[in-house]
Formats: C-alpha cells, sequence, structure tokens
C-alpha cells in the first residue's frame, strides 16, 4: 500500500470532524466534504478539543498538524485521496449513493471505508465501482481519543482491503477489530444498542431518571469496562472455579427477567464454547494474577478520574478526606516525643512511579518527600482552614542526594528534621528509607518560605504554627548535622 | 443509627469475602457465616489482594485493619452485629431461608441487607421477623474497591432502614444508589444482563469469540463508560444539538436488528423525558465543557492504564514508541547549531499536575527537568536498544531553585546545558521557561552517573554518545556559568 498523506472525509458532523482531528494530529492531511455552512467551524472546534487532550495524552514530539481543508463538492474531497473515509447520518440510502459517487471520483487503488455503526457493508457497496474496496470502519466517539475501530468486510470485499484498513488504522494509533462475521451492529454496537434500549426502556416504564441510570453504569461496572469486557470479568466473579463456575452459579439467573432480552439457552455446547474461549483469551493467567491486574487496573483508572475529582474519582477523594480527618496521628499533641526526627510519612512505591529503568523514577523522590512536608504542615496546625485563609509554605530550594534504587510494590518511609526556622522560613531534611531492608535510599534538603498565596508574597506563619514548629527545632538541635545537608552539585563526597 | 463497630456477614464467596475486605480495611470488626471449609483461607486472599490494591488507592493513614472471624453458625455472625449483609449463591429460596433465620438471631434494631443482583427485596423479606430492616444492598465485583451499591427496599422496608443504609455504604467509601422502584435486576444488572446475554448471543452464534467481544468493549465504550452512562455520552454524541438532536438522528437505529433487544416505541413522551432528564443531568453545562470533562477524564483513563501497559494503555504505549522513534529532532545531526543550550524539551502543565496551592507541584517540576534529560540522551543517540543493553544514565544529585508558580495548561519550555562530562559523570543544567510569558519557573542542576544497570556500578558511557556529549560540552564551554549552578540549599541570594 502507498503512504497515506491525505484523506478524503465525506461527512464532517460528530464523528467525520473527530477523524479530521484524529488524522491531522497524525500528521495526514484531510479534505472534508459536508455541505453545513458551519462545517468549518465545528470542525476547528473539535480540532481544538483534540489538541488539547493529545498534549496531555502524550508527550512524545508530535507530527506537525497537518491541514484540514473544508471543499466543496464530494469529488474535490476524494479526488485525491489515498484513502477515503465517510461518516454520513446513518441512512442506507444516503450512504449508498455517496459512497457510489465517490467509488467514481477516487483512484482506483484507494480503501473507502465507512463509518457506519451497524449497516452492512454488503449492501453498502452494492452501487459501487470496484466494489471490493469498501471496508466499514467503525469508531467511537471521540474518534481522536478512542483506540477501537471495528473492522468488517461485505461480501464483496477483498482480503487485501480489509489489511489495508487495518494496517492504516493502526499506524494512527488505534486498535482495529476484525470482525469476521457480517452481521447488523457489528459487535460492539450490538452490545451498546441492548444497553441503550434496555435504558430507554427503564425511563419510558419511570423505574429511573437518566442521571440515574448513568450512575448505576459509571460507580461500578463501567470501571470494571475500561479495560476488561464483560467475559474476562465474569471469569473473575466465578472465583477460582473460574468461568465453568460461574455459568453454573449465573446460569439459572438468565431465566430470570432481569432484562426485556431473552438469553440463549444455555446448552452444554455454549457452556464449553464459552468456557473454552475464556481460557484461551486468558493464556494460562492464574485467577489470581488476573485479579491483581484488575486491581491495578481499577486503582490507576479510581487515581485518574480522581485528579478531575469526577464520578467515582470523587467519590475517592471525599472518602480520603475523610480518612485524613479521623486520623489520630494528624496534629501534634503536648505529650509527644519530639526529639528524633519525625516519622509521619510512609507509603508504598506505586507502579506508576517506575520509569524505563526498572526503579522508582527521580519525580517521585520529590513527590515522596513533598507529601513528607505535607504531613509536617499538617502536624504543627496547618489544616485546609490555613489554605483557605490564603497562608501556605511554598518550597523555594531542593537538594536531593540518590542513594539507591527502589521497586515497585515496595514499601517506604521517611522522617523529617527541622534544620532552622524563623518567621518566614523553614529549613528541613528528609530521610527516605525502604522500610523492609532499612536502607536509605535518598535525602532531601528543603528551604522553605512562608507565603501570603493571594497577595505572592513572605509574610509570617502564624503563631500556633510557628510555636509547634520552634519546639520541635528546638528538640532537633542537639542533633548531628545531616549527611548531605549543605552539599552543593559536585562537591566531594565525603 | 447506633455506630457500626461490627459486621456480621452471611456467605463467604467472592462477594462476601469483598464485603469482609472492605470493612476490615475501615476499621470495622467481621464475622461471617460460610460452611465451606476452605472459607477462611479463600477470605485471607480476598483481604490481601484487598490491603495490596487499598495501599496503592490512597496514601491517607488507614484505620487498623479489623479483625476478620469465621463462625460455625449463621447465629454466631449475627448475634452481636451492629449490620448484616448476606451474600449467598442467587437462589430465592436459600435467600429467604437465611434471612429469617438472621431476623430471628439479630438485634431487632439491625439492619439486615440482601447482596443480591436482582431478586426482589418484597419476597427475600416474606419470611422475617421485622421485615422493615431488610434492605437490597447490591454492591460489585471487587467489593473493596468499585464504589457502586445499590440500595432498593421492599414493600415492607421502612424509609429508616433505606436511609441507614445509605449511610453506612457511604461511611466506608462507597457510592450508594437509590433504586427508588423495586424492579427484577434493579437497575444496573439490568443493563449488565443485556449486555451479557446479547454476548452470549453472539458466541452462540459463532459472530465472535468471547476475547473479541471483550476488546469491542474495553478499547472503545467501556473506556467512556468508566466515568459517563450513556445518556451523558449519547448527549455529547449529539453534538452542539445535544439530545434531541441524537434521539432524532439515531431513534430510527432502535428499528434496526443491531441488537435481539426490542427498543420501546419512540414516542414524542419519551424523546422530552429523556431530553428533559437529560438536560436537568447536565445541570447547564455547556456541550463544550461536557467535552473537555470527557476527554480530561478519557486521558486521565488512559494514562493509568498505560502504566500496566495493558488494553487500551497498551495501544498508547506502542503509538508513543512509534512518535518517538519518527520524531526528526531525535538524534544530533552533524550540523545542528549546538552553541545554546538545547531546547529539546516542551509541553503543558497537565490539570494533575496542581497541588492544593492551585499551582505545578513540585515534584513536577523535577519530572519535567528528568523528561529534558531523556530528551538530551535521546539526542545523543542513547536508545531503548541502549536501555537494552543495559547501560544507562542514572541521576545522583539535583538541586532545584524554584522561582516562579505556574498553572494548569500552560505550555512550557526547556533548555539544557552540559557543564562537564567525563568518561562516567555528566554534570548537566536545566531552564524551565513558560512559554507564553517567557519568565524563567525554575533551574536544575544535575549529576548524571553512566551505569551498567545489571551489574549496578558506574561505567563509561558508549564512544558514539560521548562524542556527542563531547561536541556539545565544548560548545557550550564559552558560555557564562548559570545562576544558581554550585548552590547549597540557604545559600545567600545573589
Amino acid at each position: 500500500m502507498a503512504e497515506i498523506k491525505t484523506v478524503g472525509l465525506i461527512g464532517g458532523g460528530v464523528i467525520g470532524a473527530g477523524w479530521a482531528a484524529r488524522l491531522a494530529l497524525n500528521g495526514i492531511a484531510v479534505r472534508v466534504f459536508d455541505p453545513d455552512p458551519d462545517a468549518q467551524r465545528k470542525i476547528d472546534e473539535v480540532l481544538e478539543n483534540a489538541r488539547r487532550a493529545t498534549a496531555k495524552l502524550t508527550l512524545a514530539p508530535l507530527h506537525d498538524p497537518a491541514p484540514i481543508h473544508v471543499v466543496a463538492t464530494l469529488e474535490e474531497a476524494v479526488a485525491e485521496a489515498d484513502f477515503v473515509q465517510e461518516s454520513l447520518p446513518e441512512r442506507e440510502d444516503l450512504k449508498r449513493e455517496l459512497l457510489a459517487a465517490a467509488s467514481r471520483a477516487a483512484r482506483r487503488d484507494v480503501v473507502i471505508a465507512s463509518s457506519t455503526s451497524g449497516l452492512l457493508p454488503s449492501r453498502l457497496q452494492a452501487d459501487m465501482v470496484a466494489p471490493e474496496r469498501l471496508v466499514v470502519g467503525h469508531p467511537f466517539n471521540p474518534v481522536y481519543l478512542l483506540p477501537l475501530v471495528e473492522v468488517c468486510g461485505g461480501e464483496k470485499t477483498s482480503p487485501e482491503t480489509i489489511e489495508q484498513a487495518m494496517t492504516f488504522y493502526r499506524s494512527i494509533g488505534m486498535h482495529p477489530l476484525h470482525v469476521r462475521q457480517e452481521i447488523d451492529g457489528f459487535i460492539a454496537d450490538r452490545l451498546l444498542e441492548a444497553v441503550w434500549r434496555e435504558a430507554l426502556w427503564l425511563v419510558n416504564d419511570g423505574v429511573a431518571t437518566t442521571a440515574e441510570i448513568d450512575d448505576a453504569i459509571r460507580y461500578g461496572a463501567g470501571l470494571r469496562w475500561s479495560f476488561m469486557g464483560t467475559f474476562l470479568t465474569y471469569r473473575l466473579a466465578g472465583g477460582e472455579a473460574g468461568m465453568r463456575h460461574f455459568l453454573a452459579q449465573f446460569g439459572p439467573a438468565l431465566r430470570l427477567p432481569w432484562t426485556k432480552l431473552e438469553a440463549p439457552e444455555l446448552t452444554d455446547e455454549l457452556i464449553e464454547r464459552v468456557a473454552t474461549q475464556s481460557d484461551a483469551q486468558a493464556a494460562g493467567t492464574s485467577i489470581r494474577d488476573l485479579e491483581r491486574l484488575r486491581d491495578d487496573c481499577l486503582v490507576a483508572v479510581l487515581q485518574g478520574l480522581r485528579s478531575h475529582d469526577y464520578a467515582a474519582g470523587a467519590t475517592l477523594n471525599a472518602h480520603e478526606e475523610k480518612l485524613y480527618e479521623t486520623s489520630h496521628r494528624q496534629v501534634m499533641g503536648a505529650d509527644d516525643d519530639v526529639s528524633q526526627p519525625l516519622a509521619l510519612h510512609r507509603g508504598r512505591v506505586a507502579p506508576e512511579w517506575i520509569d524505563y529503568n526498572g526503579h522508582m523514577t527521580e519525580s517521585r523522590y520529590l513527590q515522596v518527600f513533598g507529601d513528607s512536608s505535607d504531613a509536617l504542615f499538617r502536624y504543627v496546625g496547618i489544616d485546609a482552614d490555613y489554605h483557605a485563609a490564603s497562608m501556605s509554605y511554598y518550597t523555594v530550594e531542593t537538594h536531593i542526594m540518590n542513594l539507591r534504587e527502589v521497586g515497585a510494590g515496595e514499601p517506604f518511609q521517611t522522617t523529617t528534621q527541622i534544620l532552622a526556622v524563623d518567621d518566614k522560613k523553614l529549613h528541613i531534611f528528609h530521610r527516605l528509607t525502604a522500610t523492609r531492608e532499612d536502607i536509605l535510599l535518598a535525602t532531601g534538603e528543603q528551604m522553605l518560605l512562608h507565603v501570603d498565596t493571594k497577595a505572592g508574597r513572605a509574610v509570617p506563619a502564624a503563631a500556633p504554627v510557628l510555636a509547634r514548629l520552634h519546639h520541635i527545632a528546638a528538640a532537633h538541635a542537639p542533633l548531628p548535622k545531616p549527611d548531605g545537608a549543605g552539599r552543593f552539585v559536585g562537591a566531594p563526597r565525603r
């Protein structure tokens, strides 16, 4: 297949504009035919969203965005194109007519793909010249972010067309799924449409509102579905006995009126087929390992969502806030022994903290030190109210010594020593230790400045906070000066 | 409601063990009745998974795990309990019998909840003493991570019981969803069961395998479902015109054979109801803002999954690797002007980099410097093959000056100056600048050591890499020594 430098798009609605954005950001020029006089503006807005999202998605050097031209005729869109993608409304007559026109205007060696969600390619290709070039390439909204594209050929589609489409979609960062059997709705939309129709029934019958139905997905099964589908999830629900046990346990529920959709009869043959395919899918991975993979992915998804304080991420944030509130260690007590460096923070090296060298990446060392500073702040009485009053400590200078590497899952703890404190400045020294082997991993020396965050200038800390800091500093004064304190980068090692 | 200190569990399978783990990790003692002789071991294994996952989920101080006792009789499990949760197989006769027994053995003021996925509470409570205490509390696997719990009362359930159950579930970090209308399968399982039955049909009819069906979810709609349900997603698919437009556009598809489930008739009344509820759900947020929220959450989910190189995260990693490969800036050319500090890295401040002060958190500064070092390594010819040969630069010492704050979304760039290089050591200086206002935000001075990562000791870098580094260092030699280089923490400011 020749390199694809230009793609002709037929239709520039939500899906067509999504294709335009994904292609342009992959350095592929786009020519769009859409009679909507607002098409250019709408496409530009989708492109702006896509740019914004893609910049957050990867720090890899992106291609220079290629141009997107909105053209006046279908012929202008496809005549010079190396690949054609149609994204018209789901009307078979309309699609057939324009796909036929495209087949006459495009080069004979060009794949012509349809974004249809469920119409049959054998029917879509019926009126085309050289119909072997027609293939379904069904993407999901937003096209510039979701990787799935279902690829399905019709009766006349050539194997080369399918192969070329899959290769092309892969080259722009997508995950093509070959739908081997031509069927209305393909695979994904059969599942989506079942959910959608059941959901419409629930609203129709007054059982629940749209918001309640959405919550029933996004706080529960939706979180699993983001990385494991229905079958692998249920394999795990079967516990150690796996898929066969699950089918035995939940098989009878297939006869219950739990949806308006009737189930196929759970024959021995069907049980055998599902269980065998599920075994192949698991590829020998044990239930326990799959459970850990599932949990790791769930944690990663929840951590992601918490950064936007949305959906299940908001639930996590709210619960965590309560955990912090009820923590007994939070604020210094009058009787606390503070004669040694304070052990206020512990945790475990998260898998996402690991870099290509297989160890905790350098920035996470500073994160652990920052978290230790936060623990110190809480300990001396700095809370959400304090921050709400526009007061906070800002780090102005840091020196880190990396002494040993540490791998994923390792528990760690830190201690914090106060070297000096005055009304505005706080000079501290953190030590990070691997708990299991009691090995010093790194040290972090920091200077912090107490600021009025609104005014943007240094101001004295509040009296009760200062009193606690001075109390600790006095108790730490007799401690030896830590190894590494006062070092500059490249100073001779002792 | 009295404080809940002990929960009695009836059934310790996958769901019961999940409850035990969530409760114990929230400091609530558990007494489990399960006749399986292996129950204790299985529960311990689930608890171990839950500990592992929870430790990654939050760094907040956790409650001391409370004890989990497996007891020999139902009465021992519930007699002293402040809350009872039943998680038996989905057999109505079995559940009715044991719920009735529990209602006789438990205190009269104790809520008795059933984990049933879809059996009707009015029938489950039929044989109970004081049936007003029975409520459905339907969780999702793994119970210790997924927040959703559907709460549904039967005909005889008191409003206080529902309120107490919701309050309790919220206190252990869950998201209770009140199912206001009693219906088989409640809300979630009606949707899940529709997907499940449609999926079984696809396998039954030989259309696709279990793995293909799972892929059709997890690379596409499943990613959206992790934070937005069906209705909000489709509101966005309607573009600027929203839900009414979507229903108009995809309404006809409800008559197509895209699933074996028949849709309700799309009457004007149903359209009006869906659109009105969808408007209420969106609460005035514009389509564009919802799109950005959706994209931010998708990016966060994809970033989370990439850390495990799984599902859509693996697709992203593979594509990114290719982007790095095809980047033209990657490796130094013979004609490159290297007389100035090298501008090899740029990006934008991601929203998840922001801390409670509203600015980029300190550890992300070091991440940006680390990424700049990585860009330098690629520039001098260090690639995946180089790392595969067990050779890499490790940071041993860092000094950071924080000069100005920066907010989310701001574009930034860095420059890197080589201060010194020898066979094993590399001394560099990064400057981080906010692109828009050309303001210096921070500087980072680093010493790196070239190591044999397998042997764990310093070794000379490869000759071509050293040649490029020396060439750059020679070109940088006439540059003035950077402000901040050689500083120690707390040194007087110039």
